[in-house]
């Protein structure tokens, strides 16, 4: 049998593994690498750091593949999103066919693999279209919790509900009787939009890394400073992670 | 100055701490222990084996205090948080009062402090009243990850929401536009009442543990099981901790 482990490595403290996810580091013959271009080396740079100071002395192997482009702005987001993971699991087959029999790979995610992450259900794609390989999951520390804990904030407030969510779905406004939002994934600077609501932020940018940024306060304060340190950033990194939480002041 | 670290400690699987948790772990001059009693010892040996395997050679002292009592069913349950949050702010002062100098003290949390949690807000209560101590956060892994590890499963469907929430809140129904409800501490065996509903559940009880129990299905399918074998486990083993993700199917 093969083996196929998905294991969630942070967002960018190697500190932040698991003591299971080393273990995993270690079991794995062969890493497999979705290289996604010249704009995220930082983040490749951090991947090669985590293998030489885990994987162990025994051998391994890299399986690098390019991961399929990804249209950034389509007319049909789930046809996109089905046609881009069709062709992820194109790529995926291939990567498992090259293991021997009885040979672990592993795909190393960024924070958690249950959230926001398409391995998991590419892999239960194929394994339902026959490819055989058993696989387990290994969780990380996500955005989330990087950010919280940099902040020193609990997400939720008490006995209260918190949505995780995206940028795209915050352009509809906060979820009915949500007051402390999440959100993952935004590239549209989406919290402007609450300027002259009563909303305070919590904002972290390359959270865990030397360059982390954190900015906290209310919406009407700080949207600007935000928009434009997360620009600049932008601009002098060539990418840029970031996340924050969002919370309905007290009227 | 006195320092303290939160340390997220997650669930019940060792192996799932952080290497961070392990550095703040052999920091710590005094853990601070709160003690619940008889019924949650299970946790309590957990709690002893970290410090063993992690807390490193060199000395370090434990101290307990008592958990304040907490009512089970008040009839003014943001009252009765307000009070139990000002017992606990009179313990964790006597507690950091009893810190030297330049002495580091540690809080661990089941799961990350981020969540459902009181630690964080409680000592900033303590800072606002004047109490000197610096303190770092370190996040954990929460029973959300360990329940979506251990079931193999995304929390989100594609490109939507999810919603955190207890089982007080559930009992009103899904959050309006959320098909994806991560529940945790539900007393009450809350998600059946979406029976004769599209809805799937995966559950999970004592996860990372040698006792964890996972059953997933449709929720008219399962929800019998889930409530016989909660109530079985809970009296065999005097307490449970158990969380479940709901999904509405798609119609």
């Amino acid at each position: 049998m093969k083996t196929i482990l998905v294991i969630g490595i942070g967002v960018g403290d190697p500190d932040q593994l698991t003591l299971q996810a080393v273990q995993a580091l270690r079991r794995a013959d062969v890493f497999f690498v979705l290289d996604k271009g010249r704009e995220k080396a930082d983040l490749r740079g951090l991947r090669e750091e985590i293998l030489r100071r885990h994987a162990g002395e025994r051998p391994y192997r890299i399986a690098e593949a390019p991961s399929p482009p990804r249209d950034g702005a389509p007319a049909d987001y789930r046809a996109c999103v089905d046609a881009l993971n069709e062709a992820k699991q194109a790529v995926f087959r291939t990567l498992i066919e090259g293991l021997a029999e009885g040979e672990t790979g592993a795909f190393l995610v960024w924070g958690d693999p249950m959230l926001y992450d398409s391995t998991l259900r590419n892999l239960d794609a194929l394994k339902a279209a026959g490819l055989a390989f058993t696989h387990e999951v290994i969780p990380g520390i996500t955005a989330i919790q990087a950010l919280a804990a940099a902040h020193r904030i609990p997400l939720n407030r008490i006995a209260e509900a918190v949505t995780v969510t995206t940028g795209r779905l915050l352009a509809d406004g906060f979820p009915p009787g949500i007051a402390s939002v999440v959100v993952l994934l935004d590239g549209e600077d989406t919290y402007r939009r609450f300027v002259g609501q009563d909303v305070e932020i919590f904002w972290g940018a390359y959270l865990g890394t030397a360059r982390q940024i954190l900015v906290a306060g209310r919406i009407d304060d700080v949207a600007e400073e935000i928009h434009r340190r997360r620009h600049a950033a932008r601009a002098a990194n060539g990418w840029i992670m970031d996340t924050y939480l969002l919370r309905r002041l007290p009227s």
